[in-house]
């Protein structure tokens, strides 16, 4: 094949083999970009904005008087962007709020025994910091899927950055995102610079708590980095290259897996592309189609690049091709065959799951409803993706009666006094001897 | 005050001493620890059992041939271990299996327009790793707070590491408590080289894909640093020394707020212990009680160490102590207070809350359901305690029909164009095509 993806036979391949197939690339430059991105966060927190300013001059090429977006700008966005663009991200921004309002968590209330009331309450992260990629393209897509969340679980102070564009503005699509979102506090800083201005704080920048949004790998390297330091910020989650999975049987549209395999591939050359398919035919003619469809794409370089790593498998059925997505755990799964909810039950691991011929990944990554902020490079067997709990903090809260505390107190001292400590007894009998001698 | 307690009025104070008052620990040799945590977790990954043999050698100063325990261990365990421990450790279990089995998360499923179903369905984590530390004395009580959960979340694999005792065996009450739990993998290993053989997997040690539980500060560095590297593990959070924060009024009786505050103290002595109150009179009955109290404790020594770091804050009112401890964000928090109900509206970061005089600190710990590992140093402004979900992967789910993809394909196809995504928009422009034709 010209494009240079790779037909394996999965059950012709020895272990080694198989495990070379499904390990993903080593994330490039690790040293270097970590330490350039440890001497940029240095630089924030020792000057702030004169170093935000010095760093967007040199990353960017560009003079930043003042980060913040000022109404003015809100306000021109709001002119600029056609009503098309518009509704499409009100019906987005409805659909994501539907499904995220449906899926927080309610709060639980259990008497584990007379008297003794256990809680869970939601609170919401007081100051969080949204990161917006402006790689090839502004993506206000992300604004709302991290503004949706963010809203929904009443975050007080929602920061959003974003790299400024060329002439110093800011996207207008972003803007009218995170406008839309309830946003206000929009700065135009991109890279490691405005993670470690979002983590530590500036003059204009406040500090957050926690951090979320994709990004490059200075970006990414830079929420490990913050994620580290007890004064630095929380981090949505750990990050590597996007990914597609789809498992196809012989009734899959050959057309259709190749459109949704270029759509992965086109996010960038380090894009993750596999195909499973029990069907010699299949696996033929998504080839070809992959080829011919790729020359069509305005973004065909970078999907050639993404696809000279793409692993295209025959695998003995799929049930096969379940387990082997399950050891892959990718970021995004397309089950493109006749009953895919009867596959759904075999899957342990994946970051979001397509089902059927007519649910392509990119209505996920807009306006399905789910998140499209999710766990790639394997981070899917231990993480979710976002959601509003990621945007809250979960505090349990007990409350026990006396009675409550003379039923359950003699458990907690017993067990506190076979781990040597007392004192965790005596805060136990302290109580129980005042109860009883004020019955 | 002879344990050096520290009394302090608030309102008397400037920012800056505010801040000092308020300011954690540094975490002590944080350089020395990680330079020897990496050494360790290299040498582990290198050599497997025979560098976990010879460090436990070196740290622990015995000689262990096999690290699994034994069913005859955990026989011999069930046969030493009195029948009033294990009736605490199965009351234990039912409660905190009630109140963690109450807060599982549901399935969602959403029909976010017609034709459109977002879903989202729950995985436990293939293979877990528990750490039970045993620094002054086992802690059968992690074992239960890691062991419940891990089983209603349904992990397929569950490990648990427990440092040996001097004679190389494992303390019976661990085993009792794992047992109780499912656990069978039970492994005499501790220290950073537990979390090493864990994160990446030796002879004996299965590799796991998250790691739970507290430890010292060199297991806390080593959790850190395997949770950095891909090939490692998730962890649960990040750690510091435990902490208790006490809010009381002139109601409270000061005995109680003593021996909660010294029922923190004996941890450790890097244990973190504030008072807040608005009552002189309780302020100075606290520090006298103290004093009279630790005298008591077998662990006076390091519940007096820990003292000495100790805050006694006189505060204007009960708005003002709410409002200090949320900047404080403690790992336990004990609203000792009139109506400790109308308080809990305004706080906005704890791990976990006491409510009133009744609900000492103690039962969290061990038996009133809630779980005890627990965001410290801080951490509960962005983190949240242990639960099921925590042993889970929440993943969605989307399937379109094609009057579903009809009705939304287009709001994405106009995000993709957009975004300069033109393949994301082909994929769901092909599937509009075909349905026209087909129509
Ligand atoms: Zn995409
Ligand atoms: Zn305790």
């Amino acid at each position: 094949m010209n494009t240079g993806t790779g037909i394996s036979d999965w059950n012709a391949l020895d272990d080694a083999q198989r495990a070379v197939l499904l390990a993903r690339p080593a994330l490039s430059n690790n040293e270097e970009i970590r330490d350039a991105v440890r001497r940029i966060i240095a630089q924030v927190r020792a000057d702030g904005d004169s170093t935000l300013r010095a760093l967007t001059r040199r990353f960017d090429g560009i003079e930043i008087a003042d980060f913040a977006v000022s109404a003015g700008e809100f306000a021109a966005a709001e002119r600029i962007v056609p009503d098309e663009i518009k509704d499409a991200l009100d019906a987005a921004i409805r659909r994501i709020e539907q499904f995220h309002r449906a899926a927080m968590l309610a709060d639980v209330r259990v008497e584990t025994a007379p008297g003794v009331v256990c809680e869970r309450v939601q609170r919401p992260i007081e100051k969080v910091g949204l990161y917006v990629p402006a790689g090839t393209a502004p993506l206000p897509s992300t604004a709302i899927m991290l503004g949706v969340p963010a809203r929904l679980a009443l975050c007080p102070q929602v920061v959003l950055c974003t790299p400024p564009t060329r002439d110093g503005g800011c996207d207008p699509v972003v803007l009218v995102a995170a406008a839309r979102c309830g946003i206000r506090h929009v700065y135009k800083i991109g890279g490691a610079q405005a993670i470690a201005a979002m983590a530590f704080g500036s003059e204009t920048i406040p500090k957050c708590d926690k951090i979320f949004g994709p990004g490059n790998a200075y970006v990414t390297q830079a929420k490990l980095e913050v994620a580290q330091d007890p004064l630095g910020a929380a981090i949505d989650m750990p990050a590597g290259p996007s990914e597609v999975l789809v498992i196809a049987d012989d009734s899959a549209n050959a057309e259709f897996v190749a459109a949704d395999l270029l759509a992965q591939a086109e996010h960038g050359p380090d894009s993750q592309v596999l195909l499973l398919t029990p069907s010699r035919a299949v696996l033929d003619a998504v080839a070809t189609a992959l080829e011919r469809q790729c020359a069509l794409l305005p973004r065909a370089a970078i999907a050639t690049a993404a696809l000279q790593y793409s692993r295209l498998i025959l695998v003995k059925d799929l049930a096969q091709a379940c387990a082997i997505s399950n050891k892959y755990a990718p970021e995004h799964l397309i089950l493109n065959v006749r009953e895919p909810r009867s596959w759904l039950a075999k899957i342990s691991s994946a970051g979001s799951i397509f089902l059927g011929a007519w649910s392509p990944e990119s209505v996920g990554d807009y306006c399905s409803g789910t998140n499209h902020v999710l766990p790639t490079y394997g981070y899917a067997r231990a993480w979710s993706g976002v959601s509003v709990s990621s945007f809250q903090k979960q505090i349990t809260v007990q409350e026990l009666s006396p009675a409550g505390l003379q039923a359950i107190g003699p458990d907690a001292a017993t067990l506190a006094r076979c781990e040597g400590l007392n004192g965790h007894e005596r805060a136990v009998t302290v109580r129980l001897q005042t109860l009883e001698k004020n019955a």
